[in-house]
């Protein structure tokens, strides 16, 4: 399914997001299929909703009517005594949609159908039933999540309508985080259920299944919208709607909530996987790394990197800077630490004059103090002096995360460290690799209940501070300029007329002529329609000419022997006469408009822009260095359009081959400024051409040393659109 | 301080380890530094002993005498009533020699030092302290552990000398695990404590600091001895010696006990920080990855990465292929491990017709099942679905490892996924995202206890096996080949004759000459001393040559205009005059030789491959191709010298540009079998002439299509003994 919007003004298309307040907090919830069966679905939903603690009204619906542990049970949603404004649906797959119609029949807001026998089956039945489901939310207005999806937690309001063991025992606090997820079992379980254990208080879980009503990015949004909730983790199998998940991060950047995400399907294999558990496949992997970067969302691997990450960023403290520093009496544990964390972008700045004045008092025999700081064993004579250089360096300037590290401390030393964090404005992570000397019961689970993130080794430690630091160089960046403004001389009208004269694929002066008037330079070239008018026209050009095939039939202008490089003024009326004649016997149908006359482009570093259509994100732009690093290294990098130049830079930088713009082997340094607004004006193209071109291929685009520009030598324009002819 | 060994047999040197059954079991322990006073080290290390169940005789060392809590101590090691099998030393670093001294005299046989002060301090007199240490050793045959440690524990039999709160409650019970660390806090606290605490045995830890006598291969290799011991967890700051970790590494593989590894230095902010706490710079990264892939050394990023391996490791069983199944209930944990497992080079693949015949009897409605298997919720219906299917994919023939998937489970299930993998002869590694849903209190640390590898996401989890399947490879591949055999028509007097000729730098044709001597094809070259000369050898070859000044003074001979291409053979006498000319002007003292005439070489891709010369691991050979890719993308691999062919085609399969030799963009395929070769007998040069050799250089080295063989263009050879001349 192509959810994808086409952004038809410069920005992605603002969502609506609905209101789920009542979805999440019913006043009255209807439970179709409810049973005094504890072993069914239906029995056991009743009865943890009721465990709950659930305080609106309840009404159990079952066709045989009579009463369900204690209630009066109704034979149908339209007996009900009052609109229910959630229903919760457990009825076999081929009944759901009229119990839905009774729903909206009875003015029912909300309805959430754990059944499952619908598109994920992968029979042609399941996707009907499914459109039938989506359709009908269409035409009532009734909201609907799943199905085959396992419901929802409300942790705030008690409220549930699930089927999970995930909630009994004591009742786990509310906190911070909240939970949205296609899968139930990822959701409920590694998710919720996992960071619960690890001391992070949980206020909505969505588990939304097919999303075909409602999709995960309702849900997230009303929990970007909560104002308890700080953090939101997503596990998505499936983005909804690309221009959507942009939408709700914008929101999300603006609240300064982080979204975190385990997007499944980076292999192939994963995709098929979750194409058979959801009857949807994803997109390019790539795109959607590309674009989750590009809007924030924090990409974690499993679940356990996502509520370690968002565990650091509940704080709502967010790293002003790449600084961190820490200390330790354990010196394996700071080498440790300084290692993995420079291989995760995590800078350890000198102390500043007035931290190593402080330091010399505390520790006279160490001379200056390096970052992170080895307490050695020395310090374990001296009771507080863990203490003391904690503060002394947590207020150093240069410094933005703080990383303590206890490997079996004293609980005072712990309290210390919990202590120094709330009185400082900085993020505080804990890296506990041991246990309590004095409290041995005491576990990390109770530190973190207590506001402090903790870490058990140095690797989850590190990926969570250099993943809040990327959070925060992202939030810089979306503050100073929330969205990419449009160049100057972008003529989209011009464009458009080059559009309306072509066929489904584009010539090459068409294309280039489309790209021109985005303000991308082109090799200058005319049409020559005879020998005599060749002749002038590399006369004129005053240099040797490039000479090429112009026909819309044919495509491999080399291999028809349409092309000739290199060609002096006097040789030019002979070489017309070949070219065409070869264009004639290569292909004698072919509509033959003349030969193209081009400058010849001198040499520079060839690179290759493209824009292709995402069926998740809509227009996507790419850019690689040309040749071996596309085809072989697959060294190739991609933006969701538009983007501003700043954005543009950051995708080059992604390249493994960037260094090679910077001038390598006595080349001189590329005019890498150029190239971003090259990048910047196509990818504007490719939103305002985005419903009628598919497609667009600038090889090579040579670029020129600092100062010189960028030149398209080549360009292929193909239309989405049937073509007029 | 360059401890490499230089190799001067076919292997690496076979490191003699020595037996140090008395050093971790000594029947008489004498502790130098004792005190009553238990917030001193020398205090906590006695009483540690003591309450840890010590069984042999001990003895108090303390000038002042007198009794320690209810022993005699004796003034000092001389004075004891025996030969003490080991002796713990925690005096002032000034007094450690002389207490080792007294040690000698009085006939211990090992040592272990505490104290700090040494050349951790980065001070000369740090240094020389321990090097007067070292000395000692060498000189009395004492064997000393130490300075700057943090001790050792044998959990088997009950002694320990350390300060650390690691081992206080309960004893912990053995099991499969020992632990060798350069880092005290690392070894006990992140590695051992943390095993422990996941619910793993552990005999026996040494944390060896310094390692001025005794170093951290030596304790290894006593754990590798160790009956008990199944897997060694190694936390190295440096390497102390490249070939004995190979010596050790082959012995461990012949025992089928994996080492597994955290080095620290991965970076240069890391090797700094490692610097300053140890005192040693520790070679190039790169270097130690790729001898840790060749040695079968299973590095891990941290202490958490390492015990997750050695957990699934330590069952014996080690994967026979790269094939794994899966099944859960949750169709999220069967997506998200299918995906994440693909990435980490798990192959899912399909059952066979058995296995499907079996499944389409227990789930008559799903069809083909695939793998991983998704339950589904369906199954919760049925109480033993999971355990049937468990049997059913645990018997195909195609799963080498069984990925069981509990998300809430019963105890039932938990006890039979045990039970099943006790029948099976395949490594189990349960998934368990969750809880036990009749048995709350049951951790996943008793699951482990009863021999069953727990992982609490699927990152940690996948990455467990995936490395076991890697040291399933290593294991096979080094049980076919254990190994590499020299090549035919390695004449290394013929190479060792040329060398004595030479000065430190040899010419391009000396080099090529040294190449030539080891069956590397080399352009076929011969000197002119005159014009005649080179006209008659230019017409020789048959074709236009390639000309170059021949001087042991000129090293760059483009520059020095001494380089002429594609000359025919009428044009070389003029050629010659020309060439000597421009040498002349470009140096007038250069000695000239005459010049140099040589084939010119077809087009080829161009390959880089060279020796260089480690500081750990003595001669390395590195391969990349040319240009950027060793310039810019930094995409060079590297080996330990010898390599076999089998070596050197994984080491090429290690490029990321790999797909070139393979043919791309039109080209043909690579002459890869000759590629490996050459860089095979590059390798045995570099191991036989490594007193002699610093460097070599071939650069280029075409590569032909298959058939066609390598050429060494140019060639470099730098010698590390001063030049005769």
């Amino acid at each position: 399914m192509n959810n994808a919007v086409t952004p038809s003004t410069d920005l992605p298309a603002k969502a609506d997001f609905p209101d789920l307040q009542r979805f999440f907090a019913p006043q009255s919830f209807a439970l179709v299929g409810a049973t005094e069966d504890a072993t069914k679905f239906g029995g056991r939903a009743l009865l943890l909703l009721q465990d709950f603690g659930y305080a609106g009204r309840i009404y159990p619906v079952n066709p045989r009517g009579g009463t369900i542990r204690g209630m009066t049970a109704y034979a149908s949603v339209r007996d009900l005594p009052e609109a229910p404004d959630h229903v919760g649906i457990v009825v076999a797959a081929d009944r759901v949609l009229g119990v839905l119609e009774d729903c909206a029949a009875r003015g029912a807001k909300f309805a959430t159908v754990l059944t499952s026998g619908f598109i994920e089956t992968g029979t042609e039945q399941g996707a009907a039933m499914q459109a039938q489901l989506s359709a009908f939310s269409r035409r009532t207005g009734v909201r609907v999540m799943g199905p085959n999806c396992n419901g929802f937690i409300n942790f705030v309001d008690n409220v549930i309508f699930a089927s999970t063991a995930t909630v009994s025992g004591p009742r786990r606090p509310t906190g911070y985080v909240s939970v949205a997820s296609q899968s139930g079992g990822l959701g409920m379980v590694n998710a919720m259920w996992r960071a619960q254990d690890a001391g992070l208080g949980v206020n909505h879980v969505a588990t939304c299944g097919n999303d075909a009503d409602l999709d995960i990015l309702d849900f997230a949004n009303f929990m970007v919208e909560d104002a308890a909730t700080r953090v939101v983790m997503l596990i998505i199998e499936r983005v909804p709607n690309g221009p959507k998940l942009f939408a709700l991060a914008r929101k999300a950047a603006k609240a300064g909530k982080p979204l975190l995400a385990v997007k499944l399907g980076r292999t192939e294999e994963g995709r098929r996987a979750a194409a058979s558990h959801t009857g949807a496949m994803s997109g390019s992997d790539a795109v959607h790394d590309a674009a989750f970067r590009q809007a924030g969302v924090i990409r974690c691997a499993d679940c356990n990197e996502m509520y370690e990450t968002g565990m650091l960023l509940g704080s709502g403290r967010v790293p002003a800077g790449r600084g961190a520093s820490s200390l330790s009496i354990s010196g394996g544990n700071v080498v440790m630490l300084t290692d993995l964390g420079a291989l995760h972008g995590i800078a350890w700045p000198q102390y500043d004059e007035a931290t190593q004045k402080a330091l010399g008092a505390l520790m006279p025999s160490y001379g200056r103090v390096s970052n992170p700081t080895d307490l050695t064993t020395a310090a374990m004579a001296s009771v507080d002096m863990y203490q003391k250089v904690l503060d002394a360096i947590a207020a150093d300037p240069h410094v933005d995360v703080m990383i303590p590290i206890v490997t079996f401390g004293t609980k005072a030393d712990i309290d210390y460290t919990i202590e120094a964090a709330k009185r400082s404005t900085k993020p505080f992570a804990l890296l506990w690799s041991g246990a309590c000397i004095d409290r041995p019961e005491l576990a990390p689970r109770d530190v973190v209940r207590a506001g402090m993130p903790v870490y058990r080794d140095v690797l989850e430690c590190v990926r969570a501070v250099g993943r809040a630091m990327d959070y925060g160089e992202f939030l810089r960046r979306e503050r100073e300029a929330p969205a990419p403004s449009r160049p100057a001389g972008t003529h989209g009208e011009q464009a458009r007329a080059v559009l309306r004269d072509s066929g489904r694929q584009l010539t090459e002066q068409q294309s280039k002529a489309v790209l021109a008037a985005y303000g991308i330079r082109i090799t200058q070239e005319r049409l020559a329609k005879s020998a005599a008018e060749a002749s002038a026209l590399v006369a004129a050009l005053g240099a040797p000419a490039a000479m090429k095939i112009a026909s819309p039939d044919i495509a491999h202008k080399t291999e028809a022997g349409g092309v000739r490089l290199n060609v002096a003024a006097d040789a030019a009326a002979t070489c017309y006469e070949e070219i065409v004649g070869n264009a004639r016997r290569y292909s004698a149908d072919a509509r033959i408009d003349g030969v193209l006359i081009q400058e010849m482009a001198r040499p520079g570093l060839e690179l290759m822009l493209g824009v292709s259509r995402d069926p998740v994100f809509g227009p996507i732009v790419v850019a690689a260095l040309g040749g071996i690093h596309v085809e072989v290294l697959g060294d190739v990098s991609y933006r969701v359009a538009p983007v501003s130049c700043d954005e543009a830079l950051r995708m080059l930088n992604e390249l493994r081959g960037r260094r090679i713009l910077e001038g390598v082997r006595g080349a001189a340094r590329c005019d890498i400024d150029a190239l971003c607004d090259a990048i910047a004006r196509l990818s504007w193209l490719a939103v305002d051409l985005a419903d009628d071109i598919a497609e667009v291929d600038i090889n090579p685009l040579r670029v020129y040393e600092q100062g010189s520009g960028v030149l398209a030598l080549d360009g292929l324009i193909v239309r989405s659109t049937p073509a007029a002819d």
